[in-house]
């Protein structure tokens, strides 16, 4: 066995991907396969002799920059061993060329949801080539629901070992989780109103650089999406059922963040009527998702809780996945931790390489 | 690849057994591997041909006994593939032969937990078996811990990435779950006195037949001594730290599992009193689990913990296990749901299946 002769091709270099190439970098040889190639936007460095490049020369690459997919695909279907793709980035495009990678024998490892959150074609032709190709190509993506939390791992160890999945719940954001942790606390107090929690957070750098791409729920829908399917809905993609965005109609047409941002204030009325009604069934409200596998229904948005469930007493930014099953009876399956960061996302991926390579090696 | 040439060993056809033998003929066929050998104590069924064998044919036969180990490596080390060894039993003996499996290149996929809670020697020579294997042959024991949980698998992931885990602690017996929580819950009522929980335990099957088999807490001990060893510390065996018996020192030379259970309320009152002592703390009584890493410190037995900790909340015989680490900070990594029962059990030993099966493949 072993990685001398697997490769390496890491598309991506932003937070997940410095984190990643660092945690690869302390890998034991025989786990650590040989980097052929790297990219991040406007960067290539690679050989096209295959000898290993490492990470430290990418700003001064002069590489010619290669098509992707598809002079990245010929020229890693070319070396002279097994290659595994890392896709670091959440591109689309990236994501579409997938099922090229994999009928070329390219494994891929990423944490990037849009592959597998998108149309339901792009699903079919991702493990169809799996299937296809019988061991010597395979995907992993780990962290693309819960960053590190091994949530995609157990639910198909669930499914592949005949277990039935009933249900499954939780808060699947760390955003949200942090924002509505910090207006709704079970305790009653709340540190502010909805509008300076939003605010405080972009501040912290707990929210995307636009949190309209937090409030909007698509991140959470998508992560949704991945799950339904693996436990075997056909959902064709996540706008396809009710997700609740968190962004006031009348702010819709707001022509940037900072427009945003200045008339947020306008709604906390509307966010503080939520939290009162949740306080007078002494709940909280909190931004779940959940799916109904025998109903075939999944959906995303505010629900209110009690106030001594797992999902109310969550804490920090921290995400909590419960899986119902048949086995596992009325009281779920749990996992619960820290579902964003650097770290914990590349940890998720570099898990998924070590077993890519014991299984190519 | 694939499994028609990969063989399958199953020694112990017991709860576990049983309901392993029925998730695995549900498999699909290129994951399932071919049934060679089949034993319980007193039966075994195999053909020196290595035509496959049927469970249902186990009762009816009449094959001569192989002795275990050496006869079984010699007929399993001759088959015409690959093979894996499911050990379903809780025999030392069995455990102590896993070098020997690995060596001759077999596989070993257990929920066994003394193979990797006795002596550290042990310990080494199954892991430096599995190195010199060189990917041909491997060991996969989650359901040592916790059962189905994703408590081994993750642990292990934590460590192969280069995360630092700090402190491991949680509730790991079901049992000892089960009559926590009934004995002192949260809610400050109770079902009743310590003995005639014990007492109502053991006719619903919740305990051991021997109700002294839980309460001495070794189980616990044995599965502490487990993570302690993955997160890298070299612990000497489950009687190598501190471990609290909840059974009383008057009644350690009880003759009888009846004499026990009869003479057991004389010491209500002192189960009594460290329930009043954690509620004047406005805290709750549990048997709790706890591996410091930095300290090289295991321990298990009662403690008091906050009302509104996850380990106080915990329902019916649910285990929970909490993984502190340096990249998951303040919150830990937390894994919760039930951790005892033949059906998840078998669960984590069939997904292991699968994974070597996918590897060997």
């Amino acid at each position: 066995m072993s990685s001398p002769s697997i490769y390496l091709a890491v598309i991506g270099v932003g937070g997940v991907g410095t984190c990643f190439l660092s945690q690869v970098s302390s890998l034991p040889a025989r786990l650590r396969p040989t980097l052929i190639f790297l990219s991040r936007s406007s960067k290539q460095l690679y050989d096209t002799s295959y000898t290993p490049v490492s990470p430290s020369d990418l700003q001064a690459s002069t590489s010619k920059l290669l098509s992707i997919p598809d002079e990245l695909i010929k020229y890693l279907s070319s070396a002279p061993g097994k290659v595994i793709l890392v896709d670091n980035t959440s591109s689309q495009d990236v994501a579409n060329a997938y099922p090229s990678f994999l009928r070329k024998g390219i494994s891929v490892v990423t944490p990037n949801k849009k592959a597998f959150s998108s149309s339901l074609q792009l699903w079919n032709d991702i493990f169809s080539a799996v299937d296809q190709a019988n061991g010597q190509a395979m995907v992993y993506h780990e962290s693309s629901v819960g960053a590190g939390l091994p949530v995609i791992s157990t639910l198909k160890d669930l499914v592949a070992t005949g277990d039935q999945v009933t249900r499954i719940e939780g808060v699947f954001s760390g955003t949200m989780s942090f924002l509505f942790n910090s207006f709704a606390p079970v305790d009653g107090s709340g540190k502010g109103k909805w509008s300076e929690i939003v605010k405080q957070a972009k501040e912290a750098g707990y929210t995307e650089p636009d949190p309209r791409d937090d409030l909007n729920g698509m991140d959470v829908a998508r992560k949704l999406t991945i799950l339904a399917r693996l436990a075997g809905l056909k959902v064709q993609g996540p706008d396809s059922f009710p997700v609740q965005s968190l962004i006031p109609k009348e702010l819709e047409s707001a022509s940037s963040s900072d427009e945003f941002m200045a008339r947020l204030p306008e709604f906390d009325e509307q966010m503080e009527s939520y939290k009162s009604q949740a306080a007078a069934q002494n709940k909280v409200v909190r931004y779940v998702g959940s799916v109904d596998v025998g109903k075939s229904e999944v959906k995303v948005g505010l629900e209110m809780v009690e106030k001594g469930s797992p999902i109310a007493g969550l804490k920090g930014s921290d995400n909590l996945i419960c899986f119902y099953t048949k086995r596992y009876g009325a009281n779920p399956l749990v996992i619960q931790g820290a579902g964003a960061g650097g770290e914990v996302t590349a940890m998720g991926v570099t898990a998924d390489l070590i077993k890519v390579v014991e299984r190519l090696g």
